[in-house]
Order: structure tokens, then C-alpha cells, then sequence
């Protein structure tokens, strides 16, 4: 499978450039690629307590994407999924760490332990202050000693960064990302592995399965379980998680593996937060990918119990936009949907020349139904003068609740009727036609002016130019001509729909998906429609 | 292909919901699930100018992501890639607008024109100040009339929300927002098509093509081009972006359109502002997921020009944390690797009773070769007796360069040799053991105590416990005995190292990973080589 890379040896170097040059000056990094990629806050005084985290790359944004005021000073990355060297993590120490001394938050992964140890060893020996934590957090397999370090790091990052940030002490960091790690709990879950970019795919996940207790590196999970919906996904996941905690509130985060969709992971803190654990979460993280593994189609859901300076530490203000916040579970109340949607109906009223003119008018489209589906047909579906012709039916019925006497609030009234019964895309813009021009009538304008009005609004709704292939080739000129009276507006309407037989491209509408070959020649149905009524209206 | 919904019916209502749940109450919604999807920030008193937006779902976390303080005050969701009811928007319009009235911002396809168009008529009628805006920011097809509105309608959400925020009124911020939409630019580029739920996967890019100039709801892109690197693509993707571009300063913003890595995108990040088009970039947006395709492996580059008080606007502070912030384009000085990575080496002394000490121990380790080796071969790859033998040959002719006459300093320059010959977990370990005894020896511990310090410092990191069956379970006693002279050591590590044997289970080391009936019978090799060590010594 293809990556935007640009070469495996490259990626990494690539993507911390990638993050530092998107930072807006916040990173920057060590000299001394490729063996030694640190990334450190460009801001950083030593004033304070260094927070240094890292591993492998292919996790991003952590760490690189987590440095900055409020989270880690530094982020030592490995290769993807590969420890970084010792000399690496020792010149991230030495670069970042002054008086007040260091703190190295590492994964419990053999290599990480290793060199993050020695490079500490190391530091000491110059006589800085260092202390190391390492972070165990995924509850996949109990029973090993050793768990993994996943994304429940994150928790231990944003602590001490903010304590580091608030000016606290080496000795009291250190303690609290102690007390962090001992009450951070973690699983993961995922619908297929990640692809590492040079590697070939592993299919180890069947259709209709989903993976349960896995890691961040690809490696296999604890078991597979039957995949049906999130629902039942995330109520596994929760029972494996429920049984490791204590009471009390907790903060939640819910991390993307790297390749769910936002509507994913959207639809999973939903099912989170409506799971059997909801109670105990008084606090969320995300839904984000924060400790991802590449493009896995996975998430994992972290869960510590809160004491202390948590919360507060937590809400503290970061300058990473990695970092999603951490935000109360709260439920502001549903808003009723307003009054109004249905269309305020006009009183209905008699007016018998009125209602002649518009049910003559009706007919007409009535009549012209077969001629225009059969023009319809050379260029769309063949339906348009069916359309038509419903909707003029539907007037004639709906004529009694009509306001026949009062002109300004008839437009508008014949505007929703259309709009209820034609349906699609003409529906609409019939509709917007004339509740535009019932808005200018109501506004004073005469009847030509509100029309014309009506037209405009219709055109800048549907898109439709003059030239177009559209009604508007017959009702834009007939409109003009309408101040000379019904005979011009009808010649020019005529004049308007038989150019649309020659006009070569269609720019709105469905037509807009149908050759010029195909269309040369044929008069545009809406066109038509325009023309043979004002031509009856005329007669 | 699964994903992580309950069904297709629900998927956009729940994840509307589960984008509510997790707002720490900034969001509410209205009611009328599931015709009308709309969500609001539930702060809104109707003060300022509305800005309300959406279209159809699966662009997460456009739009109701982009809801909050500073951004957009209602976002109406329609269903996957289909557009929302006239209903539904007109439903938004009433529930957020007041005097200061609302914009309509609108991406430019027919059902999202037309049901917006259509709801800001009947809102008009209900007497309210609507203006609507069409975005067609995509320049794939330079000759459609109706160019697609995609990612760049962020820039217009991001600039109008700062203009309300800030009390601007409905014809300036209707102003700039059709400047903005005049001025940006967007085009896309995927190395696969999306999954929609509950649809098919769409196979239409083969192998070693990359699409270039898509949409955001599956459709074809206008070419496919052979792929080779991200830098590559990216330079393709700039070739059809400069062209369209003015002169002055522009924003970039860089769109992961779902399913890429972070890391892939960090990658792109890097490639955009080293391409041609990067002397024009002055700010930067993302990378991120912002105008996504559901799971889209592919991304989309959109470019403003800027002007007026645009930069201003686009970095005021905003609620939702899926706007990741706009940055200047600035690049902090690399830094040099700190000195000290490569470690002090103590003055070189000579002390012959040292020296024919540490060289008879040496001896004893390579005489030790083949027995450690044969061991090793049961429970690992067979090298443990060559490692250290090796390491002890190193260790001799590295012998005219050693403090051997300064014992504290001494113990730490093994630890240095040990760690640059040896290589691998072991050589690591015994290099953290050695130089924390000699710091511990060097703050004045005498001889055991340091290298019991020494012991522990190694447990912590290599996380090794007394009958986790490795050389701890033949040294941790023995430096316990040896208070009672060398003979006592010598036994206690023998008695350790043959206990190993009958150690049902490995919790650290290599090891960890061979069941136990393999295992069964055979001592640890680092143990035998520590007891081997010790009765030498004793005897």
C-alpha cells in the first residue's frame, strides 16, 4: 500500500520537519539527523523542570506533537517503532535540562527502558538531576509483568507539564507521574492492523472480527472477538476496563489509532459515554489521535482516576494543538425545535378573475405535458412536463386556501404550495422564485419589478446564467419585455426557449451531464413550458 | 469493510451526539432527530451576527465540530453526502438569529444551494436579515462553471465567526466573506477512495496512481497521475494551484480528507512549505482533519490571499478543538547537539593488583564461551557465552586505558566499555549496573553497597525480580553473602544460578517469550556466568 512518504529511511526526519515547520516557530530540533532527532520547545529557558518523553516514531503526534509550553520540553524519536539511541536521549537531557533538573517519561518497552536508563545514568554523571518514570498503562494482558506503555502516557505528560509549567519541583513531578502511572488504565481495539510504510500488509484481522487488547506496534492483540456495531465494540471494551478501576471520578481519553474517521470516533464517545463506565467519567480527552499507530483502524480508551491537582492540571492551558483539552461531562439541555417551520399559510380569499387566470394557466401546463416530456427526454429524464403537470393539478386542488384577492401574500402562498408538491431540484427553485418575488410585492414593487426580483434570487440560488439552456432563456427576456406588454413578453419568451436548441453547453442543471451533440437541437423543456404559457397568457 | 457505527441509519445522529457529549456542554442540538440534525452552541444569545453552515455528513468534524465560540454558531447535518432539508436549515436560521441577523455559509452543490437558498427565503418572510454565500473554492476543473465548494470553506467559517465574535454587522462580514471565497483556492489529491457505510468499496485508483483534483463525496478526481513520493504529489498539487494564485502573502491550509497518518500528513506538511509555492506562504493551518471524506486516504491544500485584517482573524482564539490554530510561517534555528555525548573518559592509571584481577575475570568469562553458549541455545539464540566473552576480550585490550588505580572511577569507564562493546539489552544493563555503582561508589558507599546499588538500579530498569530466572537471581545473593567474605557469594550464586533452573517462568529478558516446558531444567546463562565469575574469584 502507498504512503505519502517520501522514502522509508526519510520519513521520520520528514515528518519532524513537516511538525516543526507547521509550528510557527514554537520547535525546533537538535542538529545531528538522522541518528539524533529530538525535538525541543524553541522557547525553553531551563527555568524549570524538563518534561522528556519519546520511542519509537510512527505514533504521531506523540511526542514531537505534544512539545510546547504546558506538555514536553523535549521528544527523542526513534525510528518507526524503534527505540532512540542512547546518545539520542542523552543529548535531549543535556540540551533541555538546567538547575531545576529532568524528568523522563518513558513506555515500558525493553528498548525504550534501556536506553532512556543509561542515557539517565549518563546525565547523572555530569551531575545533572534526572529521574525516570515508566509508564505501564494497557491493561491487555494482566498477567504479564511487564504491560505496555500505550496512550494513558498522554495523562502523564499533561500532568507534569503543567505542574513542570506551574514551577513545581523535580521530586514532586515525579511523585504525581508515579501516582498517574499506578492509576491509569488502558485497552485498545481494532478493526484491522497498521500498515508500516516498505512492509507488507499483515491481514491478521478477518472480516467480521475486531481485535481485542492490542498494541501500538502492530503486534497482535490478546484475542479477536465477532465485530457487530460499536455499540457492542465499546461495551467489550468497557468490561474489560471496568473491573481495573476504583471508584471514584475518572478523566477518560479517547484516542484514534491513526485511521478511524472523525464520524468513528464521534459515534465511539457517544457509545463511551453512554456505556455502563459513563458514571465514573466525570472528565474527556478527545475523541483525537494523540498515541496512534500509523493508520491503524483502531481506538483505545484510557481511563485515570482522578485526585490531587488532576483536573486543574489537566484544564491547564497548552500551546501543542495535539492536545484536545480535557473537558467536564456535561449535558446542556436539548433546544425544542422553533415555531415556524411550518409556512405561515395566507388567508384564504375569493377573487374570481384570479382564480380563471390561474387555473387557465394551469391547464395549459396540463395540456402541454406529453409535448414536454417528450422534449425532456432528449436531454434528461423525459419527466419534466410531468412534473409540471402535478403541480399544476395540485394548484387547481389546493385553490380554495389560496389568498385569490390579496396578490403580495398569493405569490408567496403559490411559492409554498409548489414547493411542497413538486419536489427536486425545480420544486425549489420555483418555490424560491416566488416567495423572492412575494417578498418585493410586499416591499411595494410592481408586479414586472417583483417578478424580475423572483428571477434573480432564483439565479443566484440555482447558478443558472442566461445562455444556460435553462427557463431562464425564456423568462429573463419575456420578463424585459413584459413593459411593452403580454404579446411582447410571449414573442420574446418564444424567441428565448427555441435558442436554447442551439445554445452548445448546458452550465446548470441536469443537462450541464449530457454532451452538446446530445442536446443540438432540442428545445430546453423549462424553456418551453415559459414560452407556451405566456404565449396562452397572450392569446 | 467494517466501521465503527451502529448502523447506517443512526451513524450520523450518534455521532452528532457523541460530538455534543464530549463538548463539556459547549454544544446542544435541537430537537426533531432524525429529519432535523442540527447543533448549536448552547451559549448563543443571539446577539451577534449567526453564522451558520453544514451540508451533508461524512466531512467531519466539519461542520458541527467547527461549532463554538468563534466559529460557527449552528451547523446543519445532513445525512452521508446528502444535503439537509430546507426544514432542517430553516430550523438553525430560527433558532440562532436575532436583530444582528445570520450568514448562510454554503458549499456550491445543487441540494445544498437550493435547501439553503430555499430556508433563507422563509426565514426572510418570518422578517429575519439572512445573506447567503456560496463557496466554490475547488480549481480541479477550471472550466465548470460550478466549481465545488471544499476545505477552503473553512477559511470563510474560521474569519466571519472571528467577525461576529468581535460585534461585526451582517453586510461586513457578507462582504468579506464572498472576498474570501473569491480568493481561495483549494485541490485535492487521495491514493484511494473512501468507504461509505453500508456501500461497496469503490476500487478506481490502481495501484501506483494517486488521484488529483477529487471531491469530498467519493467522486472521480479529474486525473490520475502515476505516484511516486509525497514530494512528488505535492509538487503536482502545487502546479495546479500557483498558476491560479496573485502575487502577496496567502494562508495555507492543509486538510487530511480522513484516512491518512498523522505521520503522512506531518510529512506533507514539510513538502508544501518547501515547494515552489512556500515563498508565498505567510501563515499556515493544520495539518489536520478538517473537511474530511469519511476515511479518505488523502488530503487537500487550500490557499487564501490574504488581506485586510484577515491574519488577525484567523488567529483569534476559538472553542472547538478541531480548528488547530493558524501560525506564522517562521523557523526557529536548529540547535547543536550538546557536548558530553561522548562520555569522559577518566585519566588512565596503572595498578597492577587491578589489573590482574579484572584480567583473570575477563579470562574466566571467555574460557566460560562455549558452556554459556551451548545454555543459551535452550532458552534463546545461543550467543550469551560469546557476548561476553567478547566483551571481556574488549575489556582487556581496552586495559591500558582504565582508572585502575581510582576505584569509584573505574567503575563507571567498565560501564562506558561494556556499553560500546557489548551492544544489545545485556551490554545496556551491565552498563546502567556498573555506573550506578560508581556513582553510588563515588558518594562514598563502600564496595557492596555500591554494587548493590548498582543491582537495583538495573532491576528498575531492565525490570528484572529475583526468580524472573536471569542473572539478577544469581547476583542479588550473592552481594547479599558477601558481607560474610567471597566464599559465601561464591555459594550464594551458585545456589541462585542453579535455582533458574527449575524457574517455571521467564518475566524479563528474552526468555519471557519461551513457555515454560522448554525452559524447564536449564540455568539462566547470565546467571551461570555471574556464579562461574564468583566461585573463580572465591576459590
Amino acid at each position: 500500500m502507498a504512503h505519502f512518504i517520501n522514502d522509508k529511511a526519510s520519513a521520520v526526519t520528514d515528518a519532524i520537519d513537516g511538525t516543526i515547520a507547521a509550528s510557527g516557530g514554537r520547535l525546533t530540533r537538535l542538529d545531528g539527523y538522522p541518528h539524533i532527532k529530538v525535538v525541543v520547545r524553541s522557547d525553553w529557558d531551563k527555568s524549570r523542570v524538563a518534561i522528556v518523553s519519546g520511542g519509537g516514531s510512527g505514533h504521531e503526534p506523540a511526542h514531537a506533537g505534544f512539545v510546547g509550553a504546558g506538555l514536553l520540553t523535549a521528544a527523542v524519536c526513534g525510528d518507526v517503532f524503534a527505540s532512540p539511541s542512547v546518545d539520542a536521549v542523552l543529548a535531549a537531557i543535556l540540551a533541555v535540562t538546567g538547575e531545576a533538573g529532568c524528568l523522563l517519561v518513558v513506555k515500558n518497552y525493553t528498548g525504550d527502558r534501556l536506553n532512556f536508563g543509561l542515557a539517565a545514568e549518563r546525565a547523572r554523571a555530569f551531575g545533572h538531576k534526572v529521574s525516570m518514570v515508566i509508564v505501564d498503562d494497557d491493561v491487555a494482558l494482566p498477567d504479564l509483568a511487564q504491560a505496555r506503555g500505550v496512550a494513558g502516557t498522554l495523562f502523564v505528560h499533561k500532568i507534569a507539564g503543567a505542574m513542570s509549567e506551574a514551577g513545581a519541583d523535580l521530586d514532586a513531578i515525579t511523585q504525581t507521574a508515579l501516582r498517574i502511572i499506578a492509576e491509569t488504565r488502558t485497552i485498545g481495539m481494532s478493526l484491522d492492523t497498521c500498515t508500516i510504510p516498505g512492509s507488507p500488509k499483515e491481514d491478521r484481522i478477518a472480516p467480521g472480527k475486531v481485535e481485542l487488547g492490542l498494541g501500538i506496534h502492530g503486534e497482535a492483540g490478546v484475542e479477536q472477538i465477532a465485530y457487530e456495531t460499536a455499540r457492542q465494540a465499546m461495551t467489550a471494551v468497557v468490561a474489560k476496563l471496568g473491573p481495573t478501576l476504583g471508584d471514584g471520578p475518572h478523566v477518560a481519553l479517547l484516542n484514534n489509532l491513526g485511521g478511524l474517521s472523525v464520524l468513528e470516533m464521534a459515534v465511539l464517545s457517544k457509545e463511551l459515554l453512554a456505556s455502563g463506565m459513563a458514571s465514573r467519567i466525570a472528565l474527556t480527552v478527545g475523541p483525537a489521535s494523540m498515541m496512534t499507530s500509523l493508520d491503524m483502524r483502531g481506538f483505545s480508551v484510557s481511563l485515570l482516576a482522578l485526585s490531587g491537582q488532576d483536573a486543574e492540571h489537566l484544564a491547564a492551558p497548552v500551546a501543542p494543538s495535539a492536545w484536545p483539552g480535557c473537558l467536564p461531562v456535561t449535558q446542556a439541555p436539548v433546544l425544542p425545535v422553533p415555531d415556524g417551520l411550518k409556512p405561515i399559510r395566507a388567508m384564504a380569499s375569493a377573487h374570481a378573475p384570479t382564480r380563471i387566470f390561474l387555473t387557465d394557466c394551469c391547464e395549459t401546463l396540463i395540456a402541454a405535458e406529453a409535448d414536454l416530456n417528450a422534449l425532456d427526454a432528449k436531454s434528461g429524464d423525459g419527466d419534466t412536463g410531468s412534473t409540471l403537470a402535478n403541480a399544476a393539478r395540485a394548484l387547481i386542488t389546493a385553490m380554495d386556501d389560496l389568498p385569490l384577492a390579496d396578490h403580495t401574500q398569493l405569490f408567496r402562498a403559490i411559492g409554498q404550495e409548489l414547493s411542497q408538491t413538486m419536489g427536486g431540484s425545480s420544486g425549489v427553485l420555483l418555490a424560491i422564485f416566488f416567495a423572492a418575488a412575494g417578498d418585493a410585492a410586499s416591499s411595494g414593487y410592481p408586479m414586472r419589478e417583483a417578478l424580475q426580483a423572483g428571477l434573480r434570487r432564483m439565479q443566484e440560488i440555482g447558478g443558472a446564467k442566461l445562455g444556460d439552456r435553462t427557463m431562464v432563456d425564456a423568462l429573463a427576456p419575456a420578463l424585459d419585455a413584459l413593459e411593452d406588454g403580454p404579446q411582447e413578453a410571449a414573442k420574446a419568451a418564444r424567441a428565448g426557449a427555441n435558442a436554447t436548441a442551439s445554445m452548445r453547453r448546458a452550465n446548470a442543471g441536469r443537462a450541464s451531464y449530457i454532451s452538446a451533440e446530445q442536446l443540438d437541437g432540442h428545445t430546453d423543456p423549462g424553456a418551453e413550458a415559459v414560452a407556451r404559457l405566456l404565449e396562452h397568457i397572450a392569446a
